[in-house]
């Protein structure tokens, strides 16, 4: 058995949205044999950064050669280009909107092409659905095995969003929260190597939307039910948990809030 | 390497219901060999007529020859009938309550038959899950290539239920929303052709729940953030949105609001 | 075509989160070659009882030999064992919370074993998310053909949580709901071999939360719109639903709500 091509799929349509089976159908009609995955359609609406920082989280798990299709794109029908990027071993196809920056922060691209050659989209295309009229068959076409240096020219660069870095001095380090899962645990920018100049994690004062957490915990189990704690999630950052609960309805918590660290010395 | 069948599952129940699974696994011991695709299972709970309008925006972009189960089915137990339908290049089957009559209106169907014969259900069938125990080995045994006419007898019609058709005169057409999507973009009856005639689209005025709109855009990048705006959706009809936000919200709408455009002249 | 394995995943992330993602993308750069299926990601956070029915209803369904991931996983990162276990034809691998046990109250396993050969897990693995770093990829292995007796040592019992029994008496019969669905129909823990000694089952009165419901009808499609009604669910359980609308929500009821049943006699 030869092995299918994987395309993986992720937008900000909601989950249960048929806009990504209309897409799923326009890559099926184009290459039927491949494998579809659901990364998310949960991200918030036109939400590019969250979008990025789920693609960077998410993408580096999966085969190399994977071709990832993202559509988060308030920006669809200006002049706003699409593009393809290789990045690492992972391939995309998505608005150039930043979408892929947090991964180009980890990893130089190898190679950004702008979609521009039309022998690739949908005969028709549409002013408001790029994802299903143009990135839907480009990765179809990918998954194909067309070379990616037909889809149209090559771009030196591509557009990337700043990531929020952790600001750090002797006594403290302060960050934010990046991304709020479904648990409503709040995962910040700090690493455990940025709050390693701040002692022993255990003696460690986080302080967030008002609250003081006192020490970091190794694994949830070790907090009382309802307890607001922090820990570093599976990731290696920084995560505000309450045991048991949420987080983010806890302390009224979204993206963009504040996370001091202060150390014990 | 063969190709496999093509199954998808349209239901209203629930996203995350593991009643889906069930289906899965029934259509999976029937036939292992198969792709299935969900196209969405936030049809809401019993709205036949919403489960009709994202069957015909959605199963035409599927290649030929995919099967299309559809759940959407207040009638289970009832003596309404279970069909299969072949409309265009899908195959689809449904209980007999018009979800695929939208479809219909497009294209009149090739076949449908009534699936009467008990030899391609499960061996036993509840009284409240039709979608589990007759539909899903139906469609499993379609796909494993059984001939549709030994499904059952062969019909001459099936249950049609009504387009709102717009409503034109000279000077303005009324019609209504079709649709709220999950952007809360309010998806209406009313495509280009059927405005045609009111002159200018940039100059045309739109009223819904007492908001009235000047002018048509093009793109949602024409409009200012928060702006509540009207241009054609993806598929070529009227839409109603609010740049950023969400109309539906905005406008306190749903499916059924009357839409008036009035034209420029 | 060989047949590809089958997993299944179900797990309390909740729907569209990119974890779920996580995991599959694990699985696929350990197996290329598999299918892979969502029961549902929307078990209630750390909610081991519902996951436990969900597991026992669906996954009979499917065929011999899947393998199903289950993570609810509260206790992630304790001394809490992961074990991978054979019950009737499915293969499961979870944590050992209980979360396979209502299976195990319908059929004894063949076989468990603690998950301990770290060969199989990711070569790093974190304190907060195992389903990831060991189930993932144990299952993957499993997939590939790996024999489960490399995984670890033999068990002889695994935690098996109570099933609440109803409570019998002459006159009448109490259970209680085990699960709500979708669409808010109440599913109890009484069959209808438990009622059948309280006579006629269209004289049987059920009392919920107050409310009394006279007779069980034998379908949805008997009841009047918005009338709370009685009647047995796909699987053979009594189940309280509202007609074209939401039980749980009109008699504000949840799993653990008391339900009585009194013959008729």
């Amino acid at each position: 058995m030869s092995t299918r091509p994987l395309v993986t799929l992720t937008t900000d349509f909601g989950t249960g949205s048929p806009y990504v089976a209309q897409m799923k159908g326009v890559i099926l009609s184009v290459c039927r044999e491949v494998d579809l995955i659901d990364i998310t359609h949960a991200i918030g609406p036109q939400n590019i950064r969250e979008g990025a920082f789920v693609l960077a989280d998410t993408t580096p798990r999966f085969p190399p050669g994977t071709i990832h299709v993202a559509v988060v794109d308030p920006g669809v029908g200006t002049s706003r280009r699409l593009i393809y990027a290789e990045i690492g071993q992972q391939r995309f196809v998505a608005p150039d909107n930043g979408l892929v920056s947090f991964l180009i922060h980890q990893t130089p691209p190898n190679r950004i092409i702008a979609l521009e050659n039309r022998d690739y989209w949908l005969p028709e295309t549409s002013h408001t659905f790029h994802g299903r009229d143009i990135l839907a068959p480009v990765a179809a076409h990918l998954a194909l095995g067309v070379d990616p240096g037909l889809l149209g020219p090559s771009l030196d660069a591509c557009v990337i969003l700043d990531a929020a870095q952790p600001l750090k001095s002797a006594s403290d380090v302060t960050g934010e929260v990046q991304y709020v899962d479904s648990f409503g645990n709040l995962i910040t920018n700090m690493t455990r190597e940025d709050l390693s100049a701040l002692g022993d994690m255990a003696r460690l004062t986080v302080e967030c939307q008002g609250r003081t957490i006192h020490g970091l915990i190794p694994i949830y189990g070790a907090a009382m039910p309802g307890e607001v704690v922090a820990l570093f999630d599976s990731q290696g950052r920084l995560e505000i948990a309450v045991a048991g609960g949420n987080a983010a309805r806890a302390l009224a918590a979204t993206a963009g809030a504040i996370v001091r660290v202060f150390g014990s010395l």
